[in-house]
C-alpha cells in the first residue's frame, strides 16, 4: 500500500533524503519494515517545487521499481527543492501505470496517499460520480487514491485542504455502508501546495499506517552529535514519513490515529481528523 | 487515429500478417500512406483465440511501438492464431499507457477502433454513466474507445454486435447534442468473439477512416499467381485491413461508408449501420 | 542473484508452473525464502520451446517485475508448451534492461543464470575478448550471465553443454587469478536445446545458490495424493527450481555442489562439474 | 538515425528549445524534414549542466518516443540550464533501450552522435579492443556511438576534444578498411563539457547529415523583428541543430562538410576536421 516522504524547508537536493538517507525511501521501496507490504516496486513518483515557483510543482512518475530507475537516481542528485514529496507505490487492484501512480496533481497541489479504499471496485462508479463535472477530466488513471483526490478537490480542498478530506472521507464511507463494505477508508495521506504540506492518519477502523514527522531540527541535532549532514537541514526543515528513516532515531514524533497536521517552514500544529458530512 | 488489422481462417502464424507482409501493419506503424497520422508510434495490441479455444482470447499490449517491440517480433514468428486482431495506436487526448492500448476485452469479446469521439474530454463523465453498473469495474483506462467498447457491451454487444453497436453509437451523438459538439463519431470498428469477426465503416460526418476486407481467397490467387505466400492461405480465409496491403493490390473490397459487415470462415455478409436509439 | 525454473515433459500450459504453483516462481519474485536478495524486481524472462518445434525457442524478456507485469499473465495462461525456462532477475551492477535479462538465446539454445561473477567490471573486457569473433556480435547486453554464456558457445557448447561449460568457468577462474579476484563463480546455470535440459551447481567458493530436481512424477504422486494438479504432470515430467515449490514439499531432491544434472523425458543423468582448461 | 540539439547561454528553461519552439526537435521525433527517416521514436535523451555546476551534468533517457512522454514534457517545463543537449533516435541494428539512448556520458563530459558506423557488427569487437582498459567498464550499451565515444575518450577527448574526435575517427576508418567497409562514418557529433560546446560535420564519403549553427542572437533579432521569444535569448547564446527551427528561417548557418566549430558563450570558431592517426 504504498510509503510516502515530505520535506519542507531550506531548498534540498532531493537525493539527501531519498538516496543518502539509510532506510530511506529507496531503501524501503525494496524493504520495507513497516507497510503492509514488504516490497514497493509498483512505481515511483517525485513532485517537487522549484525554488521561488511554489505555483508550479513538477512531476516524475514512473512504473520502475524506485530502486532500479536510473533516470530518478539522477534527477534527486541534480534538483533541489524547498518542498517535495516522494512516493513509493505498491499496487492493490488497479493497473501498473504511470498515470496510477502519486502523486496526482492538479494545479499547484499534489497528493499522496499510503493506504487503499476497500471495495473500491464496487464504488468506483458512484464515487466517480461524486466528482465535479469540471474537475472529472483531470481523471488519468484508475486508482482509488486518485479518485479520492478529485473528491476532496470537489469539497473545496483548494479553499480548505483539511475540512475538504474529512468531507471527502465521508462522502467514501456513507459510499460504503450503501454498498455494505466495511472499513473503507485506510491510510496516511499527504498534500502540498507549495508553501504548506498537510498530513493526515485516518482510517474506518481505527489501525491506520504509521505516520511519522521530525522533531523540529534543533531537538534532532541535540540528539545527533555525531551526525554532520544534520547541519545541512535548515532550522525550519520539517520531514514527514512512513516510517522512520534509521540513522536519526529517536527524532521522530508518531502522529495519533485520525490526527491532521499542517506544516509550514518553521510551524508545525496539529488537530483532530475525522469524517463531515458533504458541504 | 490508429490502424488495425483482423485475421480468420486456418491457424496463420501472426507474423506472416503483421511482419512479412508488404506494407503491412509494422510498416504502418512507422510510415501510414492512408491514415489521419503517418506515424503510430503511440502503442500496440495484439488480441488471439488459442486453436480450439475460441472462447479465451489472449492479448499482448505494450506502449513501445511496435517497430521497435522486439516481443512482439517473437511472439508474432511463434504464434498460429485462427483468429487475431492486431492494432497500432496514434494517441489522441488521452495517455500512452497499456490500458489504452486496444484491443479491449471481456469475457471472449475483443475491440479495436481506429477513430475517435470528438469532444470526448466534456462528455466523458456522462458516457461513463451510461455504462451498465456491473460492467463499470472493467473499464481499465481513460481512452474512449474503451468506453465506447462499454457502452455496447451495455447495450447488449454480447447477444447483437451490430445492434448493440449502432445503440452505442446512438447514444454517443445523442450526448454530443446535448454538449452542443458537432460529429463525435469518427471511425471504423473491429469485434470479434472468437468465431466471427464484425466490421464497421461509420462516422458521423459520413467522412470515415479507410476499411477494407480481402476478396475470397481463391479471386485473390487468380489475381496474383505469382504471389507463393498466398497457397498457404486457406480457402476460407478473410483478412480486414485500414488500408491495402501492398503485396496485393487490386484484392480489396474497400467497405462502403455507414457499413458493417459479419465475417465468418467462408462468410462474409453485409449491411447498413446507422445509430439507433438506447434499448 | 536471480531464481530460475525449468519444466521439461508434456506440453504444459506455463501458467502451472509460474502462477498457480504455490510460493511459484512469481511468488518469488516478490519473495524469496531462499535467495541472496529476497526481492527478484529487476525483470523477467521466458524461453519457451513451440510443441513440434524444438529447434525454435521464443522468447519474451520485460523489465517489469514479474508479479505486475499484465502481459506475461496472458502469455502464461495461454501458451502450452514441452520445454520452458523462465527466470526473474535481481540486478547486480548492470543496468536493468530487456537485453540484461535471462534467457539468452543462440539458435535453439536458451540459458539462464543465478549468480555472478563477481569483479566482472575488471575482467569484462579479458572475457569478451575470449568470445569467438564470428559469435561476439550476438551479445546484445552487459550482463555478466550473458558474456559467460558466449564464452560457453566459444568452448563449444553446441556439440557438449557441459563440457563446454566447465571449459567457460575454468576461462573465468583463471582470468579472475590474472586479475586478482577470489572465487568469480557463482551460481547455477541452465541450458536447454528444445529436447534437453541441462542444470548446473557450481561456485569457485563452492557455496552455491541452491538447486533442486523434482523426483520423478510417480514418487511425487505417491508423497501427495491430496493434489489434483499432480495428476496433469505427465509420468515423464521433470521440474528443476532454484527453491522448492511449497505445495510439493518433499518431493525434492537437492542438487549437491559442483555436480551437473542431464535431463531428459523421461531420464536423468547426474556427473560432477569442475572447471577445465579452454579447448 | 536520429536529430539532436545543443544550447548554450544565459539559463534557458529546456521546454523553450523543445516544445515551444516550431518544428522544434519534439516535433522532429514525429515529422522530421531532413534526416534519414522521418520518424525518431525509437528514445531520447536530454543532458543538461545545472546552473552554477558546469562540471557535474544530469541526464534523463527515455525508450519512450519524445512526443508522448510525459515526464520529458514536465521536466523540460521545470528546469532551466545554461548548457544541455537533447537527442532523439532513430534506431539502426542495435536495441532500443535506455543505456543506447544518447547523450553518453563520462565525468563533466556529454556525447551526441546523428549518424552510424556502417559494417559496426563486424567492427564492433575490435574497436571495443582498441578502447582503453580503465574506460571499458564505462561501455554500458551495445550502440556505434557509444564506443566511438569512448575512443574518442581513449584518445583524450578531456584534453582536446577534436583532436581526439579525429583521431577516433581515423581509428574507425582504418578499422574499416581492415573489415572491407567502405566509407564506415556518417554523421554529425556534439560534444559538451559544461563550458564549451563542440560539434562536428564529417563522414568518410563527404555526404554528411545536415548541422546548422545559429547566427549570433544580435543578426537574429534584425532578421525577426515580429518574434517576442528572441527578446528572451541572451546576448552571447547560440543553438546547434540538426534541421534548422522554422520560426527562425534565415538565422542559421549550414555548417560546411568536414568541419568542426567550438563554442563558448560569446564565442564561435570554425576549423576543418579530418580523420588522423592514433595517438
Amino acid at each position: 500500500m504504498c510509503r510516502w516522504n515530505a520535506y519542507i524547508g531550506e531548498p534540498l537536493l532531493i537525493d539527501d533524503l531519498l538516496y543518502r538517507t539509510k532506510h530511506g525511501l529507496i531503501d524501503e521501496s525494496l524493504h520495507s519494515r513497516m507497510g503492509a507490504e514488504t516490497t514497493n516496486g509498483d512505481g515511483f513518483g517525485l513532485g517537487w517545487y522549484p525554488t521561488d515557483r511554489p505555483d508550479d510543482p513538477a512531476r516524475y512518475r514512473s512504473v520502475q521499481p524506485a530502486w532500479n530507475d536510473a533516470n530518478l537516481r539522477d534527477l534527486a542528485a541534480h534538483i533541489e527543492s524547498p518542498l517535495f514529496l516522494a512516493h513509493i507505490r505498491a499496487a492493490i487492484g488497479s493497473p501498473v501505470q504511470q498515470t496510477n501512480c502519486h502523486p496526482f496533481r492538479h494545479g499547484r497541489w499534489l497528493f499522496v496517499h499510503n493506504g487503499m479504499i476497500s471495495g473500491f471496485d464496487r464504488m468506483r462508479r458512484d464515487l466517480m460520480l461524486a466528482v465535479d463535472g469540471d474537475l472529472f477530466s483531470g481523471i488519468g488513471g484508475s486508482a482509488d487514491s486518485e479518485t479520492l483526490f478529485y473528491l476532496a478537490l470537489t469539497e473545496g480542498l483548494e479553499q480548505d485542504p483539511l475540512g475538504a478530506m474529512e468531507r471527502a472521507v465521508g462522502t467514501v464511507e456513507r459510499c460504503a455502508a450503501e454498498h455494505g463494505v466495511d472499513n473503507p477508508m485506510q491510510g496516511t495521506i499527504g498534500i502540498a501546495d507549495g508553501e504548506r504540506v498537510w498530513a493526515v492518519r485516518y482510517s474506518s477502523a481505527h489501525e491506520s499506517r504509521t505516520l511519522f514527522v521530525s522533531e523540529d531540527v534543533d531537538t534532532v541535532r541535540r540528539l545527533h552529535p555525531e551526525n554532520p549532514r544534520l547541519q545541512e537541514l535548515s532550522e525550519d526543515a520539517r520531514i514527514i514519513v512512513s516510517e522512520p528513516l534509521a540513522d536519526l532515531e529517536g527524532a521522530w514524533h508518531a502522529v495519533p490515529e485520525s490526527t491532521a497536521l499542517a506544516v509550514t517552514r518553521g510551524g508545525l500544529e496539529s488537530r483532530p481528523f475525522a469524517p463531515a458530512p458533504a458541504a
